[in-house]
C-alpha cells in the first residue's frame, strides 16, 4: 500500500496548501503563460517558470459565467507572454493547477504528477521464467531469442545505449494493446476489466524509462534513424499481431521483458565493476520513483529492472488468460502498480 | 481542488483500512479467483465476488522470494476457482488490491478507481464557440456541420440512442492523438508536456460516457453493425488526419464537442418536458461522477455535457497551440480534469 499512502499524502499536501493559486515549473522547453482567470492576470516570469492562476474550480458559478462572458472573444485571442515563449490562448481557460512537491518547491514535470510517482517493489522475483509449453509459447520464445542476436551484436556491452534505444521499442506494445482493447470496448459496448488502463500504464512507464535514459545517454544521428525505422516496422507488425493473436502478442512481450530483466542485470554488473560510471540519478528519475536525493544510476537501473519484471508478470498473465479461452476483461487487471 | 481532495480522502480510507487483505466485487461478468500469495490460500466465493489477497507489496523480500520459489512451476499453472469462473494463473502473483468505497462496501469497478472519480465543473461555459477564422477552421467547421445532417436524419430526437452511438465515435480521437504523440515522443526522445495523458484521459472519459449510456440504452443489431462500420472508417481517417494536420484534427474535435454540447442540451430539454423518462442514474455514473445516490438521468446528462464542454476547450486550445506554430509539448497540458 506504500504507493497509495504516498499518493494520499501528496494529495493532502496539495489540497491543503493551495486554494486557487497555482505554480508550475517546466523543466524542459521554455514555457511561460499569462492567463486571465476572471479574477486577475497572473503573469509568467522567465523561461523556466509557468505561473498560472487556476481559479475556475474554486470560483462560484456566477463568477465563472461572467468571467467566461468577458473571455468570449473570437477563437484565437491570446496573450504573448515573454519573448518567444508559448502563446497561450486565454480564451479557452485551459490551465494547470498549482502543484508542489512535499518540500514546497514547484513540481517541474508535466508528464507525471506527484501522485503518480511511486516506490518500486524491489522484492519482485527477478528469476521468474515462463517455460514454453505450447506451440505458441515456443514461437514467442524462439522469436525473442532470435531477435536478441543482432541486438547483442549491435550493442555489445553498451548497456546505456541499449536501454535508451530498446525502451523506444518497449513502449509500443502497451500502447497498441491498450488502443485495440479500447476500440473493442467501444464497438462491442463492453467493459474493459481495467486492462486498457493496465496496458497504457505499461506503455507510459516504459516511456518514462526512456525519458530517464535520455538524460544520461544521447542518441547519435544513425541511432535516431535506426529508432525511426524500427518503430515504423515494429508498430505495424505488433498491431497486426495483436489483432490476430493477443495470446501470442502478450507472450512475446512477456519474453521480451524477461530479456530486459537479464540485460539490466548485466548493466548493473558493469556499474558495480566500474566499467560503467555510476553517475548521479537524473532528477526525473528521483521524482518518478521517489528515490533519495543522492540516488545514483545503480538505484535507477534497479527500479527500472523491477518495473520490467512486473511487466513480464502482467503480460504472461494476460497471455495465460487468453490461453484459458477467456477474454482479458473477464479477469480484473492489475492496475495501479507499474 | 475538490476532486483532488476527494481523491486524497479516498486514498486515506483505503490506505488506513487495509493492510494486505483485498476484496473486489466485479459488477459484470462472473469472476472469482483463488490466488496463492505465499502466506495463505484466499478463496473466492460465488459469482460476483473476487477475494484476492494482495500481500506482495507488504511482505518482506525474504518471504516473497521463498513464495516465488514455491510458485515456480511451469508456465500455465493455475487454479480453477468456481464453476466456469475465470481461471487465474496464480504463478504470476498478479493481483488486485482491496478497494472499498467511503462507506466500506467493496468497489465494484475495474475500469476506474475511487481516486479517479470526480465532480464535474458545472460552471463551465456551455456557450463558447470558436468562430472559424482561417481556412482550416472553416474546413473543420463545415465538415462537422455537414456530418450533422445524416446524423440528425438517422437519430431524430432519439437522444439516448444518439448519445450511446456517438460516444463510440467520440472516444476515438483522444486515443489516436494520444498514441501518435506517444510514438513521436519515443522516436524523437522528447518530453510530451503531459499531452499524451491529456488526450488518453479524454478518450477514457468518452468511453465512460459510453459505459454509462449502455446501461440505459441497448443497441440493436443494425446499430451495432453501423458502429462497427463507422469505427473502421473513422479510426483510419482520423489517424491519417492527425498525421497530416494535428491542427485541423483538433479543430474538428473541438467543433464536434460543440455539437455534442448542443445535442446534450436538447436531450435535457426532452427529459425536462417528459418526452424522455427521467430514470434513476446507473450505478457506474453515480460512482464515476460522485453523484448523490438519488441522482437521475438528468444529473448524468448535465455532467456528461460539462465533460464535453471541457473537451471542446482542450481541443480548441490544442489547435490554437498548433496555429501559433508551436508543438503541443511546449504548452503544459491540462491534465487531471476531464
Amino acid at each position: 500500500m506504500n504507493h497509495l499512502l504516498a499518493r494520499s499524502v501528496l494529495k493532502h499536501v496539495i489540497a491543503a496548501g493551495n486554494c486557487g493559486g497555482i505554480h508550475l515549473s517546466s523543466s524542459g522547453a521554455a514555457a511561460s503563460a499569462r492567463v486571465f482567470d476572471g479574477d486577475s492576470v497572473v503573469k509568467g516570469h522567465g523561461s523556466s517558470m509557468v505561473l498560472i492562476a487556476w481559479r475556475r474550480m474554486m470560483s462560484t458559478a456566477a463568477e465563472s459565467s461572467s468571467a467566461a462572458v468577458e473571455k468570449k472573444s473570437s477563437g484565437a485571442a491570446s496573450e504573448k507572454a515573454e519573448k518567444d515563449d508559448v502563446i497561450v490562448s486565454s480564451y479557452w481557460g485551459v490551465s494547470r493547477p498549482k502543484i508542489t512537491k512535499e518540500d514546497g518547491t514547484e513540481w517541474p514535470w508535466n508528464c507525471f504528477m506527484p501522485w503518480e510517482a511511486y516506490r518500486a517493489d524491489l522484492s519482485i522475483d527477478l528469476g521468474k521464467h515462463h517455460v514454453p509449453k505450447t506451440f505458441i509459447d515456443k514461437v514467442a520464445y524462439r522469436t525473442v531469442k532470435l531477435l536478441r542476436i543482432p541486438t547483442d551484436v549491435f550493442f555489445q556491452r553498451r548497456y546505456g545505449c541499449r536501454a535508451m534505444m530498446l525502451e523506444t521499442v518497449a513502449a509500443v506494445p502497451g500502447m497498441v494493446g491498450g488502443m485495440l482493447l479500447h476500440l473493442r470496448s467501444l464497438r462491442k459496448f463492453q467493459q474493459s476489466g481495467g486492462w486498457i488502463k493496465a496496458l497504457l500504464e505499461e506503455a507510459e512507464n516504459e516511456r518514462m524509462h526512456l525519458m530517464t535514459m535520455v538524460e544520461l545517454v544521447q542518441p547519435k544521428w544513425y541511432e535516431r534513424l535506426l529508432v525511426l525505422t524500427v518503430q515504423g516496422v515494429f508498430f505495424n507488425a505488433f498491431f497486426v499481431l495483436y489483432l490476430m493473436s493477443p495470446k501470442l502478442a502478450h507472450r512475446v512481450v512477456g519474453y521480451l521483458e524477461e530479456e530486459a530483466v537479464h540485460s539490466y542485470t548485466e548493466y548493473l554488473k558493469d556499474i558495480e565493476s566500474g566499467a560503467i560510471e555510476n553517475v548521479p540519478a537524473p532528477a526525473i528519475a528521483i521524482d518518478y520513483w521517489r528515490l533519495p536525493k543522492d540516488a545514483t544510476l545503480k538505484d535507477v537501473i534497479i527500479v527500472i529492472r523491477a518495473d520490467e519484471a512486473h511487466h513480464r508478470d502482467v503480460n504472461h498473465f494476460a497471455s495465460d488468460v487468453h490461453f484459458q479461452g477467456k477474454e482479458l476483461r473477464e479477469a480484473a487487471a492489475p492496475v495501479g502498480y507499474h
